[in-house]
C-alpha cells in the first residue's frame, strides 16, 4: 500500500458502513457516489458546475480517454486533473467494460484484447499491463485492474473461465502496477504519485464462483476491492443477493466498490449490504433524456401535465435547479431542445444522488440507518412518481 | 413615457455616448450589449451562468416564444422573468424579423402577416396589434414595435414601400401599446407595468429613406429608437455609413439601439457613431461552432495546433473558462462533442463582449474613447488570430 492511501471505518450499523478514504487529491467520505465523467467531462456540466455540487470523487473512463485525446497527450499536459481543471480525486476504470460493450472486431486472448476503435477503426489493444500504464499516465487517484466482464446471461462454465482469466490478469496487473509505481517501467511517468489500484471480483451470479474470485483477488492484494459483473441486465433481487454474499467476504478494513450501480433505491439497498462506493451513468444519462429523480420517484419532465406547473421538480429539493426553476420552464427547455435542459436536469439528478448519500452517511453515523431505509422506501417509488407530482 | 423608464446621457466623447437607462427590472449601463436568449434561454447556458456574466439586460424572441411555449402560458405563469427565473431587464423583439426569415407560406398585407409555424405548420398571424399583446403578456421591459425588414439587396422602390408600411404599422403599434398600457384591451394583462416600447427606423441603405423614416417614427413618439434593416448582408462600410447617418438624426436624449449587430469591432465602430445598445447571436452561435473571440481576434478551437496547447484561449482574459481551462482541453471537448464545450465557449465569448462594452464605457467616461478605439483595432484582427495565438 502507498502512503497516500488510507481507509478508516468509522461507524457500522448492521452491514452499513461509514468510512473515510484518503487519496492523493483529497478525502472521500463513504458511502460515496461517483458522478461519471466519461471523456474527462461530466456530460452536460462545466467543471465549475460539478465543483458546486461538491462530489468528493468523480470517475473517468480509460477506454474513451485512451482513444481521444490519448493518455500520452493527457500525461504530457500534466495528467487528467490538470487537463480537466479538477483537483479532487478521480477514479479511472480499466477500460475492460467499454472494450466489451463498444469496440468492434474484438479478439480476446490470454494476452489481452485487440480491437478497433469505435471512433475511427484504428487497431488498438488493451492488456493488464497497458491498462496500468494508461491509468498511470492519466494520473487518477484510483486505478482499476483490467478484468473481463462476461455478458449476461452466461453459463456457469463461461463465467468460470472468465473469472479465472480475470484472476490471472489481476496478478499481472498488480505486478505491473507495482513496477510502474517503483519507476521500473520505461516510458511511463505517473502524474499522481501514490495512485491506488483496486482489484475486481467477478463470477457472475454464482456464489461459489464469487467465493473463489474473492479469495484469489484478495490473495493478490489490492488497496481495495470492487464487485464487477453486476448491473448488466440481471434482476434486481439477484444483484442484491450477489452483493450481500460477496461483500460479506471482502476484507472489513478496505473499501468495497460496486461498479456501475444503480438507481437511488439500489444505493440504499447495497449500502445496507456493506457497499462503500458507487458509480452510475443513470443520474446524468436520464437527465439528458428528461427524467428527474425526486424524493417520491422519477418524473418525466416532457409529460404534458407539467406544461403549466409552477412547482419545482422536487418541492423538497435544495438544488440550484429546484431553487430557481419550475417544471413548466424545464419542460419548455426540454421540448425546445435547449442544451440548458440537460445541464439543469443533470444538476438536479446529481444533487439528488449526492444528497441521498449524505443522508445515508448521517443515518449510519447516528445508528438509525434502518429507520432511514424504511422511510426512503415508504416515500420513493422506483417506477414513476408522475402521478404523485403535486 | 412611463414613470419606470428614463435615460440619462452622462458623458459624450465625439459621437460616442455613455448613458444610464432605467427600466422596470433594473438599470442598464450604456453602451450595452444584450446577449440573445431566443427561446427564454441563452443557448448553452443556465440562468445561473448568465447571471454570473452580469449582463444588465438580455433579449428574447417574440416569434419563438409565441410559437412555443406560447405567450398566454408564459403570461399565466407570471411573465417571462418569472418563467425564466431571470429578474433583470429583458428586451423582446417584435417577431417581424423571424417571421420573414423562418416562417413558411407567408402572406403579407396591410393588416399584418399570416404564416405557418416552422415547428408544426400551424396557421398563425402577427400584426402591429398582436405583437404588442404578445409582448405585454411576456412582460418584457422593452417591447419592439412590429416592423417590416426588407431583404438585402432591395431596390429603392421596394425599400420605400416597406419603410412606409413600417411607419403606418408604427402608428398602429404605438396606439395599441398605449391602450394596452391603460388597461383598455380585454384579455391582455401585462406582467410588467411600465413596459417601454421602441420604434424602429427602416429605409435600407438609402439616406433619404432613412431620413423620412426617422422623421416619421419620431413623430409617432416612442421611448427610444432602433435602427433596423442592417446586418442583413450589406458590406460593413455600408452599414457603418447608414448607422452614422441615421444615429446623427435621432433624438439626443433617447437611447439608440442597432438591431442584430455585430462583430466585436462593429460594436466599437458603431459606438463611435452614436449607438447605445446592441444585440447579436454571434458570440453565442459562434461559440457553439468552436469560434472563440480573443483580444487578438477570433480563433477556431478545433484547429489541430491547439491539441497540446496548455494556454487558455485568451491569456489576458479573466473569464471562468480562461481561468480554468486550456485550449487543449477545450479542443478535446469540442472534438468529442461534449455539451460543456458549448457552455465554456459561450461563457468566454459573452464575457469578451461584455468586457469590451465595459472598456468602451470607461473610455467614454474618461474622454479617451478615440485612444481606446485605435488600441482596439491595433490588437484585434477581424478575420482570424489563429496564426498569432501564442
Amino acid at each position: 500500500m502507498t502512503a497516500s492511501f488510507s481507509f478508516a471505518l468509522q461507524h457500522q450499523d448492521g452491514q452499513a458502513r461509514r468510512g473515510r478514504l484518503v487519496l492523493p487529491h483529497g478525502v472521500v467520505e463513504t458511502p460515496a457516489f461517483m458522478p461519471v465523467g466519461t471523456r474527462g467531462a461530466i456530460k452536460g456540466l462545466t467543471i465549475d458546475q460539478v465543483e458546486a455540487l461538491d462530489p468528493d470523487i468523480i470517475l473517468a473512463n480509460t477506454y474513451h480517454l485512451h482513444l481521444r485525446p490519448g493518455d500520452r497527450l493527457v500525461g504530457d499536459l500534466g495528467g487528467l486533473h490538470r487537463f480537466m481543471g479538477w483537483d479532487r480525486p478521480i477514479l479511472t476504470d480499466s477500460g475492460g467494460y467499454q472494450v466489451f460493450s463498444l469496440a468492434s472486431r474484438r479478439t480476446m486472448s490470454e494476452e489481452g484484447v485487440v480491437f478497433r476503435s469505435h471512433l475511427d477503426g484504428q487497431a488498438l489493444s488493451l492488456s493488464p499491463e497497458s491498462a496500468v500504464e494508461i491509468q498511470a499516465r492519466l494520473g487518477s487517484d484510483i486505478a482499476m485492474v483490467f478484468d473481463e466482464c462476461p455478458a449476461w446471461p452466461a453459463t456457469i462454465e463461461q463465467a468460470e473461465v472468465s473469472m479465472l482469466r480475470t484472476l490471472r490478469w489481476a496478478r499481472r496487473g498488480r505486478d505491473h502496477f507495482l513496477k510502474v509505481g517503483a519507476g521500473q517501467v520505461d516510458d511511463v511517468v505517473s502524474s499522481t504519485p501514490g495512485q491506488a489500484q483496486f482489484g475486481i471480483v467477478q463470477g457472475g451470479t454464482w456464489p461459489e464462483l464469487r467465493d473463489r474470485s474473492v479469495a484469489g483477488t484478495v490473495a493478490v492484494g489490492f488497496e481495495a476491492y470492487a464487485i464487477g459483473g453486476l448491473s448488466v441486465g440481471e434482476p434486481t433481487d439477484v444483484m442484491y443477493g450477489v452483493v450481500a454474499h460477496t461483500a460479506a467476504q471482502l476484507p472489513t478494513h478496505q473499501p468495497r466498490y460496486l461498479m456501475g450501480a444503480g438507481l437511488p433505491d439500489d444505493l440504499v439497498e447495497c449500502v445496507a449490504r456493506g457497499i462503500d462506493m458507487f458509480d452510475c451513468v443513470l443520474p446524468t444519462r436520464n437527465a439528458r433524456n428528461g427524467q428527474l429523480f425526486t424524493r417520491r420517484g422519477p418524473i418525466a419532465i416532457k409529460n404534458a401535465r407539467y406544461a403549466r406547473d409552477p412547482l419545482p421538480p422536487d418541492p423538497e429539493c435544495g438544488c440550484p435547479t429546484c431553487r430557481r426553476h419550475s417544471r413548466a420552464y424545464l419542460r419548455h427547455l426540454f421540448m425546445a431542445g435547449e442544451m440548458s435542459a440537460a445541464a439543469l436536469n443533470t444538476v438536479h439528478n446529481l444533487y439528488f444522488y449526492l444528497d441521498t448519500m449524505q443522508a445515508i452517511r448521517k443515518a449510519i453515523e447516528s445508528g438509525r440507518f434502518d429507520t432511514f431505509r424504511r422511510g426512503f422506501h415508504e416515500t420513493y417509488s422506483r417506477r414513476s412518481a408522475d402521478h404523485l407530482s403535486k
